[in-house]
């Protein structure tokens, strides 16, 4: 669709600095914009790219200008033009309706109406998927598991896999049966190649409007809250309780069985392993909060600095006790 | 099945405490347990639940009361619950048996008897499977590959994906033909999206009873001992040998070409890039043994501290010298 | 195939120090060849097992001798083993030709001329592969994706999954339709359940040769150079740009929007926040550049240590102090 960048900026909620009457047709990035194309600038680090760009028209923030450019300026220039993408692309058409006839469904599953499974989507026995789910190709729900409504399973995406629970005895791990399930409430996007174990007992919960990214695993029992944005490579072992809002940062872990507050934030490759208050952001392994987290990892690349100080103090203290030799002798 | 105290008790090696005739006919956790369920406490950690439960008896340690309440008391009390939960729920009942016609099984492969295929498993040339082995939804066993008897591959495990291994020549990295195979003992279960590679040349070997969790990667010509436990999302170069019995938390590295000795605990996140001894227990990025291995990781988690002290020190050394105003500035 | 070494010696470009007459039909470690075998050596870490080898010849650097044993000297090893397992052994050779009828091609796709699909790939609308690719079980290609000539996707391994971008408004993530793409250039190869995200604008891209091994990440809108390698579990965010010829160890983590320069090596476990310069080597998380951060990691395994000499210091200034208590007592 082609629109004109006043009637753009009434539909996402934006006013128009410049030409009103200019037209777009499509999104792209500042650098790679062309004439009839809309941009957006939301990251500070890329402002110096607004000068050059060939786009129509950028959304930004109230503050920004830039003369000789049109600009449709928003409070919340991510969620304006994440409108205008929908408007001017709209979210994925798929290539087929219903259950493709590689997908493999389960004769004691269901499948609301409105789901969409792609060749090599499984639904195993007894599982139950919602209204207008979408499962790429080889997303695999094992047996009993429950998804909501408005489900999205990426390519590879294992729901319900056996919690990895043995107990050991003489040696021998032995197989504890993995009798619970994976929830998946309402609005929930997982992404490629994520592994979310079943509990042995009750379930394992993805809470609603969750997003989880690419390889992220989840332990056995685990309950993430409602809204939780986490990135890929994430770990968080079995047990743990996760409050609504949190964010995870890429290839950070969480040790089973703890708990975690609402709106917390984890910094990628942190590692969790108490429990964390309500909007504490933790940073590190062993994970502190900040910002006594953020020092104390800033400290973490900076030791030779400080063995440097302590060499020095070494020999300052061993001056002011008359032994001036001592202390200097490259002992590390 | 609905079964008494008294003969759970028998079956699972525990002893009553309370009363013999109560019935139970399912497992669950404490918390969510209903009359006429079973439960257990073996983590100290959840002791407190005890009192409050529903349950109609709880399978405890030895050394655990709880007046008014029914307990199973026996030294092993994860063990016994195992027990319970095979005698009350059993094993997953897969719904086919043999090889699904979704599944695909080359000409040139081999599949014991028993062995359950899931819709989108793959067998590749010349690949062997042993007796009653469970392949997933689109588990991958490369050609040449060999599985023993009672092999459980999750979903999306691959096995005998080719080894990272090239010759770089003037800047172009050249693939070396990865002619040899992984072999997958008996009693092996392999977790969720899995990755184990072939070796160049020989074999990657997975021994007997070892139990990976989900999206681990084990590289080339690397050989774990029996009865290893692997947790999620740790990666293993190649050709390293690690001896049986190990524990490996998650997301923890090793690095190839090193030895690892029997009954070595790793820790989670820890990176290992040395040979371990028996019955070591490595922390940390770059891990040492415990004890000295904890007491850096917790260290690393305080370097604000050290640092406060470093300064004092400074002050103090400077006054000492006559020179009270060093040591005082801001430097940091 | 049978050859004498000096036959072998000729094609791969080395010199045969003992018996050229001798025969050879296949490659294999120093440990497990047999008689007929051709070995090599190129990390010398592994020259001990040169006197014991039973192997018929072993590929050396032209430094190294071993008398008794026949050797083919040359100045790189690795690469000329490359060529000799190539010659003895060749390339896997596939079970079928073309589009697997257990693989999935969009009507709308294109498949170069001698691509091979096995069971269970797939390849969404519009996406394009270019000739002699090779997609193992399971690969899947998402819509509107490219891949060049001689690309290999193994098991598992997905192609342009959605990007992680969604535009947070009142406590709720809604979905930024990412209708970018992902370009894998010319002789590109993945390894086994990688994800590779699309760009929410423009393309993700991975230039011609590089090689992934398994389970890697990649976001959205990142670019890597041509000749990459990048070990298992590294994860790289969004819209970040790495040069030509990158190396980057296993479960490294590079965050999104910075600029890696050429050549650069990135260690194991590694934590990369800033922008890289050519050349770099980039070691700890946070990482800094050797050799400081060479030895920085180290101090980081060393930590008791230095708090000793804090606290040996603390004592020596409390006794120049004349407080001759002060300092020993044991508050940490």
């Amino acid at each position: 669709m082609t629109i004109t960048l006043a009637e753009l900026a009434k539909q996402i909620g934006a006013v128009v600095v410049g030409d009103g009457t200019a037209l777009v047709s499509s999104a792209n990035t500042l650098e790679d914009a062309q004439p009839g194309q809309i941009s957006f600038l939301s990251n500070p680090k890329y402002e110096k790219l607004l000068p050059a760009t060939k786009a129509a028209a950028v959304i930004v923030g109230t503050a920004i200008t830039c003369p000789g450019l049109n600009l449709l300026q928003t409070a919340d220039p991510y969620y304006a033009f994440m409108q205008a993408v929908v408007l001017l692309h709209g979210h994925r058409r798929h290539p087929h309706q219903g259950i493709h006839p590689q997908a493999h469904v389960d004769a004691a599953a269901t499948v609301g109406p409105g789901s969409i499974l792609y060749p090599g989507a499984y639904v195993g026995p007894r599982a139950k998927l919602g209204r207008d789910c979408i499962l790429y190709p080889h997303a695999v729900v094992y047996d009993d598991c429950v998804l909501g409504d408005r489900v999205t399973l990426h390519a590879g995406a294992v729901i319900g896999v056996d919690g990895f629970g043995y107990a050991t005895h003489q040696g021998v791990h032995h197989k504890i049966p993995q009798v619970g399930n994976v929830i998946i409430e309402d609005d929930v996007e997982i992404g490629a190649n994520v592994t979310i174990q079943r509990a042995t007992l009750g379930s394992t919960v993805i809470d609603r409007g969750s997003k989880l990214s690419d390889q992220v695993a989840i332990g056995h029992a685990t309950r993430i809250g409602p809204h939780a944005l986490i990135v890929s490579l994430v770990g968080i072992a079995g047990s743990t309780r996760i409050g609504h809002h949190a964010t995870i940062g890429g290839q950070a872990g969480i040790v089973g069985h703890i708990n975690i507050g609402d709106n917390v934030v984890i910094a990628a490759q942190a590692g969790v392993v108490n429990d964390v208050e309500d909007r504490a952001m933790m940073i590190g392994s062993p994970a502190s909060p900040s910002p006594y987290g953020r020092k104390n990892l800033m400290l973490q690349g900076q030791l030779p600095d400080l063995l440097a100080r302590i060499r020095q103090l070494e020999q300052q203290v061993a001056e002011l006790a008359g032994e001036p030799g001592k202390g200097t002798a490259g002992e590390d």
